[in-house]
Protein backbone atom coordinates (compact mmCIF):
# COMPACT_ATOMS: atom_id res chain seq x y z
CA UNK A 1 0.00 0.00 0.00
CA UNK A 2 3.19 2.53 -0.09
CA UNK A 3 2.27 5.87 -1.71
CA UNK A 4 -1.58 5.52 -1.50
CA UNK A 5 -1.41 7.93 0.80
CA UNK A 6 0.32 10.58 -1.50
CA UNK A 7 -1.69 13.55 -2.93
CA UNK A 8 -1.82 12.54 -6.68
CA UNK A 9 0.11 15.07 -8.63
CA UNK A 10 -2.03 18.46 -9.77
CA UNK A 11 -3.05 18.11 -13.34
CA UNK A 12 -0.59 20.10 -15.28
CA UNK A 13 -2.81 20.42 -18.91
CA UNK A 14 -6.21 21.93 -19.12
CA UNK A 15 -8.35 19.48 -20.70
CA UNK A 16 -9.07 20.61 -24.18
CA UNK A 17 -12.77 21.29 -25.41
CA UNK A 18 -14.97 21.56 -28.36
CA UNK A 19 -14.05 25.42 -27.98
CA UNK A 20 -10.34 25.10 -27.40
CA UNK A 21 -9.15 22.73 -30.16
CA UNK A 22 -8.35 24.44 -33.43
CA UNK A 23 -9.77 23.44 -36.55
CA UNK A 24 -6.44 24.40 -38.17
CA UNK A 25 -2.80 24.24 -37.60
CA UNK A 26 -3.24 21.68 -34.08
CA UNK A 27 0.03 20.94 -33.96
CA UNK A 28 0.19 25.10 -32.73
CA UNK A 29 -2.06 24.54 -29.75
CA UNK A 30 -1.06 24.19 -25.86
CA UNK A 31 -2.59 23.26 -23.32
CA UNK A 32 -0.15 23.10 -20.65
CA UNK A 33 -0.61 25.34 -17.37
CA UNK A 34 2.87 26.52 -17.16
CA UNK A 35 3.22 27.53 -20.77
CA UNK A 36 -0.47 29.11 -20.14
CA UNK A 37 0.53 31.08 -17.35
CA UNK A 38 3.90 32.28 -18.52
CA UNK A 39 1.79 33.99 -21.68
CA UNK A 40 -0.38 35.12 -19.37
CA UNK A 41 2.27 36.48 -16.74
CA UNK A 42 3.96 38.23 -19.88
CA UNK A 43 0.87 40.50 -20.59
CA UNK A 44 -1.39 43.01 -18.64
CA UNK A 45 -3.41 43.86 -21.58
CA UNK A 46 -6.25 41.88 -22.94
CA UNK A 47 -9.24 41.88 -25.25
CA UNK A 48 -12.26 40.59 -23.63
CA UNK A 49 -15.20 39.61 -25.48
CA UNK A 50 -18.79 39.47 -25.06
CA UNK A 51 -22.19 39.43 -26.21
CA UNK A 52 -24.46 42.75 -26.51
CA UNK A 53 -27.27 42.84 -27.62
CA UNK A 54 -26.88 39.69 -29.90
CA UNK A 55 -23.54 41.42 -31.15
CA UNK A 56 -19.73 40.45 -30.09
CA UNK A 57 -18.10 43.09 -28.44
CA UNK A 58 -14.16 43.36 -28.14
CA UNK A 59 -12.47 45.88 -25.86
CA UNK A 60 -8.64 46.32 -24.45
CA UNK A 61 -8.77 45.92 -20.46
CA UNK A 62 -6.24 45.56 -17.95
CA UNK A 63 -6.18 41.96 -16.57
CA UNK A 64 -4.22 40.40 -13.55
CA UNK A 65 -3.60 36.66 -12.68
CA UNK A 66 -3.79 35.04 -9.51
CA UNK A 67 -3.35 31.45 -9.83
CA UNK A 68 -6.28 29.91 -11.70
CA UNK A 69 -8.16 32.91 -11.83
CA UNK A 70 -7.90 36.61 -13.85
CA UNK A 71 -9.57 39.30 -12.78
CA UNK A 72 -10.57 42.26 -14.58
CA UNK A 73 -11.69 45.34 -12.96
CA UNK A 74 -13.68 48.74 -14.38
CA UNK A 75 -16.36 51.47 -13.21
CA UNK A 76 -19.22 50.36 -11.78
CA UNK A 77 -20.81 52.15 -14.70
CA UNK A 78 -18.90 50.26 -17.28
CA UNK A 79 -20.88 47.99 -19.95
CA UNK A 80 -19.41 44.56 -19.52
CA UNK A 81 -18.83 45.03 -15.69
CA UNK A 82 -22.73 46.51 -15.83
CA UNK A 83 -23.68 43.32 -17.31
CA UNK A 84 -21.95 40.95 -15.43
CA UNK A 85 -23.58 42.44 -12.09
CA UNK A 86 -27.26 42.42 -13.91
CA UNK A 87 -26.56 38.48 -15.49
CA UNK A 88 -26.88 35.61 -13.13
CA UNK A 89 -25.37 33.41 -12.96
CA UNK A 90 -22.76 35.53 -14.98
CA UNK A 91 -21.20 37.22 -18.37
CA UNK A 92 -20.15 34.98 -21.10
CA UNK A 93 -17.04 36.18 -22.02
CA UNK A 94 -13.95 35.16 -23.83
CA UNK A 95 -10.21 36.55 -22.63
CA UNK A 96 -7.36 36.74 -25.73
CA UNK A 97 -3.89 37.78 -24.83
CA UNK A 98 -1.43 38.29 -27.80
CA UNK A 99 2.23 38.88 -27.79
CA UNK A 100 3.53 39.71 -31.60
CA UNK A 101 7.28 37.98 -31.55
CA UNK A 102 8.48 38.77 -35.30
CA UNK A 103 7.36 39.03 -38.72
CA UNK A 104 7.57 35.84 -41.27
CA UNK A 105 8.31 36.67 -44.54
CA UNK A 106 7.54 33.78 -47.11
CA UNK A 107 8.98 33.97 -50.81
CA UNK A 108 5.00 33.46 -51.11
CA UNK A 109 2.46 35.67 -50.75
CA UNK A 110 0.53 33.29 -48.93
CA UNK A 111 2.95 31.62 -46.59
CA UNK A 112 3.31 35.30 -44.81
CA UNK A 113 2.80 35.08 -41.18
CA UNK A 114 3.71 35.85 -38.08
CA UNK A 115 5.33 34.19 -35.04
CA UNK A 116 2.95 34.76 -32.00
CA UNK A 117 2.10 33.41 -28.50
CA UNK A 118 -1.61 33.68 -27.44
CA UNK A 119 -4.02 32.56 -24.79
CA UNK A 120 -7.92 32.18 -25.50
CA UNK A 121 -9.64 31.72 -22.16
CA UNK A 122 -13.56 30.97 -22.75
CA UNK A 123 -15.69 30.90 -19.58
CA UNK A 124 -18.52 32.94 -17.60
CA UNK A 125 -17.08 36.02 -15.52
CA UNK A 126 -18.32 36.26 -12.06
CA UNK A 127 -18.77 39.68 -9.97
CA UNK A 128 -16.40 39.40 -6.62
CA UNK A 129 -17.85 40.51 -3.87
CA UNK A 130 -15.49 39.15 -1.07
CA UNK A 131 -13.49 42.12 0.35
CA UNK A 132 -10.31 40.03 0.46
CA UNK A 133 -10.47 38.97 -2.81
CA UNK A 134 -11.59 42.05 -4.32
CA UNK A 135 -8.36 43.87 -2.34
CA UNK A 136 -6.06 40.59 -3.79
CA UNK A 137 -7.46 41.16 -7.34
CA UNK A 138 -6.73 44.78 -7.75
CA UNK A 139 -2.95 44.35 -6.10
CA UNK A 140 -2.92 41.52 -9.12
CA UNK A 141 -4.08 43.99 -11.67
CA UNK A 142 -1.19 46.89 -10.33
CA UNK A 143 1.40 44.30 -10.27
CA UNK A 144 0.56 42.54 -13.81
CA UNK A 145 1.82 46.17 -15.18
CA UNK A 146 4.64 46.61 -12.97
CA UNK A 147 5.40 44.16 -10.19
CA UNK A 148 5.73 45.54 -6.74
CA UNK A 149 4.13 48.55 -7.34
CA UNK A 150 0.80 47.85 -4.92
CA UNK A 151 3.18 47.58 -2.16
CA UNK A 152 4.27 51.66 -3.01
CA UNK A 153 0.84 53.17 -3.92
CA UNK A 154 -1.97 54.39 -1.66
CA UNK A 155 -4.52 52.07 -1.44
CA UNK A 156 -7.92 52.24 -2.97
CA UNK A 157 -10.07 54.30 -0.09
CA UNK A 158 -14.00 52.80 0.42
CA UNK A 159 -15.34 55.57 -2.29
CA UNK A 160 -13.04 54.22 -4.99
CA UNK A 161 -13.54 50.63 -3.83
CA UNK A 162 -17.31 51.56 -4.09
CA UNK A 163 -16.66 52.59 -7.80
CA UNK A 164 -14.71 49.47 -8.99
CA UNK A 165 -16.42 46.56 -10.00
CA UNK A 166 -13.91 43.15 -9.78
CA UNK A 167 -14.84 40.51 -12.26
CA UNK A 168 -13.51 36.88 -11.98
CA UNK A 169 -12.81 34.51 -15.12
CA UNK A 170 -11.48 30.92 -13.90
CA UNK A 171 -8.72 29.29 -16.04
CA UNK A 172 -10.47 26.37 -17.05
CA UNK A 173 -11.28 26.46 -20.84
CA UNK A 174 -8.13 27.75 -22.05
CA UNK A 175 -5.59 27.33 -24.57
CA UNK A 176 -2.47 29.09 -26.23
CA UNK A 177 -1.39 29.11 -29.36
CA UNK A 178 2.34 29.26 -30.67
CA UNK A 179 4.07 29.72 -34.05
CA UNK A 180 7.95 29.88 -33.94
CA UNK A 181 10.64 29.65 -36.23
CA UNK A 182 10.85 30.70 -40.04
CA UNK A 183 9.18 30.96 -42.79
CA UNK A 184 7.43 27.27 -44.67
CA UNK A 185 7.84 27.80 -48.57
CA UNK A 186 6.29 24.94 -50.91
CA UNK A 187 9.59 23.34 -52.20
CA UNK A 188 8.87 24.48 -55.61
CA UNK A 189 9.32 28.28 -54.31
CA UNK A 190 12.73 27.91 -52.71
CA UNK A 191 14.77 28.89 -56.02
CA UNK A 192 12.64 32.33 -56.11
CA UNK A 193 15.03 34.88 -55.74
CA UNK A 194 12.52 36.80 -52.78
CA UNK A 195 14.35 37.14 -49.51
CA UNK A 196 12.80 35.09 -46.72
CA UNK A 197 13.34 35.11 -43.04
CA UNK A 198 12.14 36.62 -40.01
CA UNK A 199 12.32 39.99 -38.72
CA UNK A 200 11.98 39.86 -34.90
CA UNK A 201 9.80 42.21 -32.79
CA UNK A 202 11.66 44.50 -29.87
CA UNK A 203 9.67 45.30 -27.05
CA UNK A 204 11.00 47.98 -24.52
CA UNK A 205 10.88 50.32 -21.93
CA UNK A 206 11.52 54.24 -22.71
CA UNK A 207 13.11 56.31 -19.59
CA UNK A 208 10.15 57.07 -17.36
CA UNK A 209 9.04 60.05 -17.61
CA UNK A 210 8.48 62.28 -13.99
CA UNK A 211 4.61 63.75 -13.66
CA UNK A 212 4.72 66.97 -13.87
CA UNK A 213 3.06 67.59 -10.45
CA UNK A 214 5.72 65.24 -9.17
CA UNK A 215 7.05 66.84 -6.05
CA UNK A 216 11.07 67.33 -6.24
CA UNK A 217 13.55 64.71 -4.49
CA UNK A 218 11.26 61.86 -5.44
CA UNK A 219 13.45 59.30 -7.61
CA UNK A 220 12.26 56.49 -9.96
CA UNK A 221 11.97 53.81 -7.54
CA UNK A 222 14.05 50.42 -8.37
CA UNK A 223 10.97 48.36 -9.66
CA UNK A 224 10.43 50.65 -12.10
CA UNK A 225 14.77 51.76 -13.22
CA UNK A 226 14.24 47.71 -13.74
CA UNK A 227 11.58 47.05 -15.96
CA UNK B 1 -26.34 80.04 -57.55
CA UNK B 2 -22.64 80.40 -57.06
CA UNK B 3 -21.06 77.22 -55.79
CA UNK B 4 -23.94 74.84 -55.81
CA UNK B 5 -22.12 72.54 -58.37
CA UNK B 6 -19.25 72.29 -55.93
CA UNK B 7 -19.35 68.76 -54.63
CA UNK B 8 -19.89 69.11 -51.16
CA UNK B 9 -16.41 67.68 -48.73
CA UNK B 10 -16.44 64.61 -47.59
CA UNK B 11 -17.34 63.68 -44.17
CA UNK B 12 -14.91 63.72 -41.76
CA UNK B 13 -16.00 61.93 -38.72
CA UNK B 14 -17.74 58.37 -38.24
CA UNK B 15 -21.24 59.16 -37.10
CA UNK B 16 -21.49 58.00 -33.30
CA UNK B 17 -23.79 55.18 -32.65
CA UNK B 18 -25.14 53.41 -29.12
CA UNK B 19 -22.47 51.20 -29.16
CA UNK B 20 -19.40 53.68 -29.95
CA UNK B 21 -20.14 56.38 -27.27
CA UNK B 22 -18.22 55.11 -24.40
CA UNK B 23 -20.72 55.02 -20.99
CA UNK B 24 -17.09 55.94 -19.43
CA UNK B 25 -14.36 58.69 -20.39
CA UNK B 26 -16.34 60.01 -23.56
CA UNK B 27 -13.67 62.57 -23.73
CA UNK B 28 -11.13 60.05 -24.77
CA UNK B 29 -13.45 59.03 -27.70
CA UNK B 30 -12.87 60.35 -31.18
CA UNK B 31 -14.68 60.08 -34.70
CA UNK B 32 -12.53 61.70 -36.86
CA UNK B 33 -11.12 59.68 -39.99
CA UNK B 34 -7.72 60.46 -39.82
CA UNK B 35 -7.37 59.48 -36.33
CA UNK B 36 -8.98 56.28 -36.88
CA UNK B 37 -6.75 55.53 -40.04
CA UNK B 38 -3.69 56.44 -38.30
CA UNK B 39 -4.32 53.87 -35.40
CA UNK B 40 -5.63 50.84 -37.88
CA UNK B 41 -2.79 51.59 -40.31
CA UNK B 42 -0.02 51.62 -37.69
CA UNK B 43 -1.24 47.57 -36.57
CA UNK B 44 -1.26 44.64 -38.61
CA UNK B 45 -3.00 42.42 -35.88
CA UNK B 46 -6.72 42.82 -34.47
CA UNK B 47 -8.70 40.96 -32.15
CA UNK B 48 -11.71 39.91 -34.33
CA UNK B 49 -14.88 39.03 -32.07
CA UNK B 50 -17.75 37.03 -33.14
CA UNK B 51 -20.75 35.12 -31.31
CA UNK B 52 -20.67 30.62 -31.60
CA UNK B 53 -23.21 29.07 -30.38
CA UNK B 54 -24.33 31.72 -28.65
CA UNK B 55 -21.32 32.68 -26.53
CA UNK B 56 -18.39 35.36 -27.59
CA UNK B 57 -15.09 34.42 -29.31
CA UNK B 58 -12.00 36.74 -29.95
CA UNK B 59 -9.29 35.51 -32.07
CA UNK B 60 -6.10 37.50 -32.88
CA UNK B 61 -5.57 37.84 -36.72
CA UNK B 62 -3.98 40.16 -39.32
CA UNK B 63 -5.98 42.53 -41.25
CA UNK B 64 -5.40 45.61 -44.16
CA UNK B 65 -7.35 48.63 -44.59
CA UNK B 66 -8.24 49.29 -48.42
CA UNK B 67 -10.05 52.98 -47.74
CA UNK B 68 -12.59 52.45 -45.78
CA UNK B 69 -12.69 48.80 -45.96
CA UNK B 70 -10.88 46.60 -43.37
CA UNK B 71 -10.12 42.75 -44.58
CA UNK B 72 -9.42 39.33 -42.58
CA UNK B 73 -8.07 36.44 -44.16
CA UNK B 74 -7.70 32.93 -43.71
CA UNK B 75 -8.34 29.43 -44.04
CA UNK B 76 -11.84 28.45 -45.67
CA UNK B 77 -11.33 25.86 -42.48
CA UNK B 78 -11.68 28.50 -40.23
CA UNK B 79 -14.31 29.23 -38.12
CA UNK B 80 -15.35 32.48 -38.59
CA UNK B 81 -14.82 32.32 -42.52
CA UNK B 82 -16.38 29.23 -42.56
CA UNK B 83 -19.32 31.22 -40.12
CA UNK B 84 -19.04 33.91 -42.64
CA UNK B 85 -19.76 31.55 -45.66
CA UNK B 86 -22.91 30.06 -43.77
CA UNK B 87 -24.08 33.15 -42.53
CA UNK B 88 -26.51 34.90 -44.75
CA UNK B 89 -26.47 38.11 -44.82
CA UNK B 90 -22.89 37.74 -43.19
CA UNK B 91 -21.39 37.68 -39.72
CA UNK B 92 -21.96 40.53 -36.90
CA UNK B 93 -18.27 41.06 -36.10
CA UNK B 94 -15.99 43.54 -33.73
CA UNK B 95 -12.93 44.08 -34.42
CA UNK B 96 -10.66 45.72 -32.26
CA UNK B 97 -6.90 47.59 -32.89
CA UNK B 98 -4.74 48.49 -29.64
CA UNK B 99 -1.40 50.02 -28.94
CA UNK B 100 0.30 50.51 -25.63
CA UNK B 101 2.05 53.37 -25.71
CA UNK B 102 2.89 53.90 -22.01
CA UNK B 103 2.45 52.50 -18.21
CA UNK B 104 1.26 55.16 -16.40
CA UNK B 105 2.14 55.01 -12.11
CA UNK B 106 -0.41 56.99 -9.95
CA UNK B 107 0.76 57.74 -6.58
CA UNK B 108 -3.06 55.52 -5.84
CA UNK B 109 -3.33 52.51 -7.35
CA UNK B 110 -7.03 53.57 -8.24
CA UNK B 111 -5.54 56.10 -10.77
CA UNK B 112 -3.36 53.64 -12.22
CA UNK B 113 -3.65 53.51 -15.73
CA UNK B 114 -1.90 52.71 -19.28
CA UNK B 115 -1.86 55.33 -22.41
CA UNK B 116 -2.99 53.20 -25.29
CA UNK B 117 -4.86 54.13 -28.72
CA UNK B 118 -7.48 51.68 -29.69
CA UNK B 119 -10.20 51.52 -32.66
CA UNK B 120 -13.23 49.48 -32.13
CA UNK B 121 -15.03 48.26 -35.40
CA UNK B 122 -18.74 47.12 -34.87
CA UNK B 123 -20.61 45.53 -38.27
CA UNK B 124 -21.15 42.90 -40.37
CA UNK B 125 -18.40 40.72 -41.93
CA UNK B 126 -19.10 39.42 -45.48
CA UNK B 127 -17.29 37.13 -47.63
CA UNK B 128 -15.41 38.61 -50.28
CA UNK B 129 -16.06 36.77 -53.93
CA UNK B 130 -15.30 39.38 -56.68
CA UNK B 131 -11.65 38.21 -57.42
CA UNK B 132 -10.19 41.57 -57.93
CA UNK B 133 -11.17 42.52 -54.51
CA UNK B 134 -9.51 39.69 -53.40
CA UNK B 135 -6.48 40.64 -55.01
CA UNK B 136 -6.37 43.73 -54.07
CA UNK B 137 -7.06 42.59 -50.27
CA UNK B 138 -4.44 39.89 -50.02
CA UNK B 139 -2.26 42.43 -51.28
CA UNK B 140 -3.23 45.02 -48.55
CA UNK B 141 -2.83 42.54 -46.04
CA UNK B 142 0.77 41.95 -46.96
CA UNK B 143 1.38 45.37 -47.02
CA UNK B 144 0.02 45.84 -43.83
CA UNK B 145 2.81 43.86 -42.06
CA UNK B 146 5.60 45.06 -44.19
CA UNK B 147 4.65 48.28 -46.43
CA UNK B 148 5.48 46.93 -50.33
CA UNK B 149 6.46 43.02 -49.77
CA UNK B 150 3.47 42.14 -51.82
CA UNK B 151 5.64 43.40 -54.93
CA UNK B 152 8.12 41.10 -53.87
CA UNK B 153 6.84 38.11 -52.99
CA UNK B 154 5.14 35.32 -55.18
CA UNK B 155 1.38 36.20 -55.80
CA UNK B 156 -0.99 33.41 -54.55
CA UNK B 157 -1.73 30.80 -57.30
CA UNK B 158 -5.29 29.15 -57.96
CA UNK B 159 -4.79 26.46 -55.97
CA UNK B 160 -3.78 29.06 -52.70
CA UNK B 161 -6.59 30.95 -53.68
CA UNK B 162 -9.02 28.44 -53.54
CA UNK B 163 -7.98 27.40 -50.21
CA UNK B 164 -8.32 31.48 -48.90
CA UNK B 165 -10.97 32.80 -47.67
CA UNK B 166 -11.27 36.52 -47.91
CA UNK B 167 -13.76 38.83 -45.37
CA UNK B 168 -14.67 42.58 -45.68
CA UNK B 169 -15.84 44.87 -42.92
CA UNK B 170 -16.58 48.36 -43.79
CA UNK B 171 -15.74 51.23 -41.51
CA UNK B 172 -18.84 52.54 -40.50
CA UNK B 173 -19.71 52.24 -36.81
CA UNK B 174 -16.61 53.41 -35.62
CA UNK B 175 -14.95 54.87 -33.04
CA UNK B 176 -10.93 55.60 -31.33
CA UNK B 177 -10.56 55.98 -28.40
CA UNK B 178 -6.70 57.41 -26.76
CA UNK B 179 -5.11 57.85 -23.40
CA UNK B 180 -2.26 60.28 -23.72
CA UNK B 181 -0.59 62.28 -20.55
CA UNK B 182 0.48 61.98 -16.80
CA UNK B 183 -1.31 59.92 -13.87
CA UNK B 184 -4.05 62.11 -12.85
CA UNK B 185 -4.17 61.72 -8.67
CA UNK B 186 -6.74 63.56 -6.38
CA UNK B 187 -5.42 66.57 -5.15
CA UNK B 188 -5.14 65.28 -1.36
CA UNK B 189 -2.80 62.25 -2.96
CA UNK B 190 0.07 65.16 -4.79
CA UNK B 191 2.19 64.61 -0.95
CA UNK B 192 2.11 61.56 -0.86
CA UNK B 193 6.05 60.66 -1.53
CA UNK B 194 4.98 57.59 -4.17
CA UNK B 195 6.95 58.19 -7.10
CA UNK B 196 4.36 58.84 -10.23
CA UNK B 197 5.04 59.17 -13.71
CA UNK B 198 4.55 57.80 -17.07
CA UNK B 199 7.05 54.61 -18.34
CA UNK B 200 6.87 54.81 -22.12
CA UNK B 201 6.61 51.60 -24.14
CA UNK B 202 9.17 51.27 -27.36
CA UNK B 203 8.92 48.91 -30.44
CA UNK B 204 11.00 48.32 -32.86
CA UNK B 205 12.46 45.64 -35.04
CA UNK B 206 15.58 43.68 -34.51
CA UNK B 207 17.72 42.37 -36.97
CA UNK B 208 16.21 40.47 -39.70
CA UNK B 209 17.23 36.84 -40.06
CA UNK B 210 17.70 34.55 -42.94
CA UNK B 211 15.33 31.99 -43.31
CA UNK B 212 17.50 28.68 -43.48
CA UNK B 213 16.71 27.53 -46.05
CA UNK B 214 17.48 30.84 -47.84
CA UNK B 215 19.88 30.58 -50.89
CA UNK B 216 22.92 32.39 -51.10
CA UNK B 217 23.55 35.58 -52.07
CA UNK B 218 20.01 36.91 -51.59
CA UNK B 219 19.91 40.13 -49.12
CA UNK B 220 17.77 41.28 -46.93
CA UNK B 221 16.00 43.92 -49.08
CA UNK B 222 16.00 47.82 -48.60
CA UNK B 223 12.03 47.78 -47.37
CA UNK B 224 12.52 45.12 -44.80
CA UNK B 225 16.12 46.88 -43.72
CA UNK B 226 14.04 50.26 -43.27
CA UNK B 227 11.48 48.90 -40.92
Amino acid sequence: MQGTQETPPKPVSYTPTDRTVPTRSAQKASYYKDVVHAILDEGYVCHLGFVRDGAPVVLPTLYGRVGERLYVHGSTGSRPLRMTGEADPGLAVCLTVTHVDGLVLARSAFHHSINYRSVVVHGVAHEVTDSEERRLALDALVDQVVPGRSADSRPANKKELAATAVIRLDLDEVSAKIRTGGANDDPEDLALTHWAGVVPLRKGYDTPLDNADLAPGIEVPEYVAAL
